[in-house]
């Protein structure tokens, strides 16, 4: 297949690519020129393995993911709010040579083993003319980003092109297309969830409107006056948005809400409703690279609480080990299609936990109705998800038990107005001198803020079942 | 991937797939039923070979190409304007046991040597349950349909389900799709251009306003009444269209007049820009399973005469040899891309001759601009297109050659106002006592009318070149 970008470039190259909060479009044939400049400096570094990038949103960010894709090279996307151990274990874990970031974050990532340049650097290497490949392989590996599961250990999750061109597809399917579309990214473009929108602008030939961060009152004024007509969000900035809104109403060109990242309360899709905010609820994760199941807004009252039905090329089963279950009962969501990552990065063990006969089994329990809707009765119980952010118990559990005298630890969601959940940890000791603060200091420089538990309870011991495996179903 | 009726009937199962201008309506959910049932009495005939289906457009004929979808069983489109003599050669040739069609048809079908049955008889066979199949592969052969080429004799064109499915993805991503769209299917469904849009209607889920056939009146009440967005035409009916409308305005609903089969004249897209009909042009064929380059509306008047650029996911260069020219050099047409048929059926020296590394060789001539838009500067030198049909002079030269005493033949296309070209031919004979009325009554009774010459003229000899191959483009 011919480079998407350089295609996009072909069919609509004046059509805006990129819209910032401070006026500045980028057209896709700019966007091009300047991802290929880019490439031909980067491959001056003439990398070998894995490039990461670390970046909040910018042009910066989207110029060089491009650039990688023109030369081949996967891209890892670290999460800007975890610690340098974290980071570090990634790079070791992904076998990155070299990390592309920002002025801003360059400080911190100069303390990992590996090449660090930040994205102006990178422009004033000398190119390295005709290094770029304008084709692409449906199964090359694109991108990567880290996922804990339930071992505690982060695993790369891998995304091939024709993952994303599958996700985008599917997608459009589903929403429509059309030429007043302008998708408005807030989300990081180190989550899938923001990534997937940089892929279906340059496929769809339709300008993304790119925000740093999440700022409540810039996208509320984006909406209301710059003609964004979709946006992808996850429960809590949703829930900011409505209450922004008060009693405004978004103009009629507004047409759709994404709303992912974990199940939405009821509550605020009432609210949604009684706003007339076209809110589409979705399931995904990145191994399914976004959306996979979503539910229409016309919908959404009539199957409250649903996750809606799988995307066309997407297919769903509730099974029970490798048998399919009849409506109504519970057991764990498998998916297929076309969008399905091809695999966690040389993790053997793990693909073979997850994959069956060509389905992917999520860990989620879920059960369908008669007419097919999916509702998530549980994430996988070890997932807590926090502000839109996948926080592992295990993960956490392993850095308490780091602590001389921490004997058995074990984490688990409190339910947050604020985050939807916060990780609390119960912990058994045999040093009664030791204090919540001391293990809430240690594991500040060991975790990211959003995985530092909020609160840590003392306990003479932990539920434990026959085999003694920790129950964390039981600890609140 | 599962089957993209039973994907639909799930996702909107109430969506109105099928709307007809008596004011009937199908339903997606009714359409699988109907489909399923068909299939399962279809099934009691223990079909070996392909099935052709004759007909008229209608539902049944919908009905019964998705019933052998469910049977996995390749379908081949007969053209109903065609003779006998043709349908007997193209059953054979795509070994064809049983022919589907309608009560109208019947007669004529019965003559051929193969089974006959029609939609009502499959009806009334008992059903044998348990033989549909729910899933599709995409490199499966889903339709079969004839071109001729240079040869005269005709070949079938394979389209796998993969193929449909480019088709209409790539066509998804130029047009957009909207909640509100209804396409109106008017061209014969045993066309490219008209079979496509029942794959786009299932696989978008948007209904398709279907009528029998081309009626102006029809078709014009419907865009302005019946809430049709887009129609495909060819440049006849685009023009009569283009008439019947007069000073009146289509509703501005409707958006998109698609315009293949063929190139259009200028002062017909004149005529649309100053009655503001959103006419997008398209180049394509069988091989490609429709357009597989388009033009849009935008851009129609600054690029008069230009088919546009060649759609996402598909490639186009102008090649001399295996070699790609640059702009603004004339040569073949070549594509490449997932909506490229795999090849003719069991035409091994047919396939070795159009395909090469990867690329299919159009035998169209053309050029690119320096913005990268198709100019063809001529269809294939044998080929007519007569009111949207493919006529092709070696087919009419063999049959006038077959007549006693006809010594050589040579046919052309003359310019015509009304079906665009029309075949005329050229003859040396060697008895004096041959007329233009016994030639074309010859023709009438080998050749779909189409077909038939409408002038013939009597020659000493025919322009022929140093090797003695006749030079069709001298002969008028």
């Amino acid at each position: 297949m011919e480079h998407w970008l350089t295609k996009r470039a072909l069919l609509t190259p004046e059509q805006t690519a990129l819209e910032l909060a401070d006026g500045q479009r980028l057209s896709f044939r700019v966007l091009r020129e300047r991802a290929l400049s880019f490439a031909e400096h980067l491959a001056r570094l003439d990398i070998k393995q894995q490039v990461a990038i670390l970046s909040h949103n910018s042009v910066d960010m989207v110029v060089a993911l491009w650039a990688c894709t023109y030369l081949q090279t996967p891209v890892v996307f670290l999460n800007t709010k975890l610690t340098n151990a974290e980071w570090k274990k990634q790079c070791e874990d992904a076998h990155v040579s070299t990390i592309i970031t920002s002025e801003l974050l360059r400080k911190q990532a100069e303390s990992l083993p590996v090449v660090v340049v930040t994205f102006a650097m990178v422009k004033e290497l000398s190119a390295l003319p005709g290094t770029v490949k304008e084709t692409m392989k449906e199964e090359a590996i694109c991108s990567m980003m880290f996922t804990s599961g339930t071992t505690g250990r982060a695993k790369a999750v891998q995304h091939s092109y024709g993952n994303h061109w599958a996700s985008a597809i599917a997608s459009v399917l589903n929403l429509g297309l059309t030429t007043d579309d302008k998708w408005l990214a807030c989300l990081p473009l180190f989550h899938i969830g923001g990534l997937s929108i940089l892929f279906k602008s340059v496929i769809y030939g339709m300008p993304v409107y790119l925000l740093e961060r999440f700022d409540e009152e810039q996208v509320h004024q984006a909406i209301m006056h710059q003609r964004v007509t979709m946006i992808s969000v996850v429960a809590l900035t949703c829930a900011r948005l409505l209450e922004r809104l008060g009693d405004e109403q978004y103009p009629e060109t507004f047409r759709c809400m994404l709303l992912g990242g974990g199940s939405a309360p009821e509550p605020l899709l009432k609210k949604a409703e009684q706003k007339q905010v076209p809110v589409i609820q979705t399931y995904g994760m990145t191994e399914t690279s976004s959306q996979v199941v979503t539910l229409h807004e016309t919908e959404a009252l009539r199957k409250l609480g649903s996750a809606g039905k799988p995307l066309f090329s997407a297919s769903l089963q509730i099974r029970d080990g490798h048998k399919a279950l009849p409506a109504k009962q519970v057991g764990e969501i498998a998916v297929q299609g076309p969008m399905i990552t091809p695999g966690y990065y040389q993790a053997d063990a793990s693909n073979q936990a997850v994959f069956h006969d060509g389905w992917f089994y999520t860990g989620d329990l879920g059960f369908l109705d008669e007419e097919g809707f999916l509702f998530v009765v549980d994430r996988r119980s070890d997932l807590i998800i926090s502000g839109g952010e996948n926080v592992y118990p295990a993960e956490i559990e392993a850095v308490l038990l780091a602590f001389a005298g921490v004997v058995e630890a074990g984490v688990t969601g409190r339910t947050d107005a604020k985050w939807g959940k916060v990780p609390v940890a119960y912990v058994v000791v045999s040093d009664p001198a030791i204090t919540e603060n001391a293990l809430q200091a240690h594991c500040e420089q060991q975790l990211a803020t959003f995985k530092v538990p909020k609160q840590i309870f003392f306990r003479k011991h932990l539920p434990r079942n026959a085999t003694k495996k920790l129950q964390r179903y039981k600890l609140q």
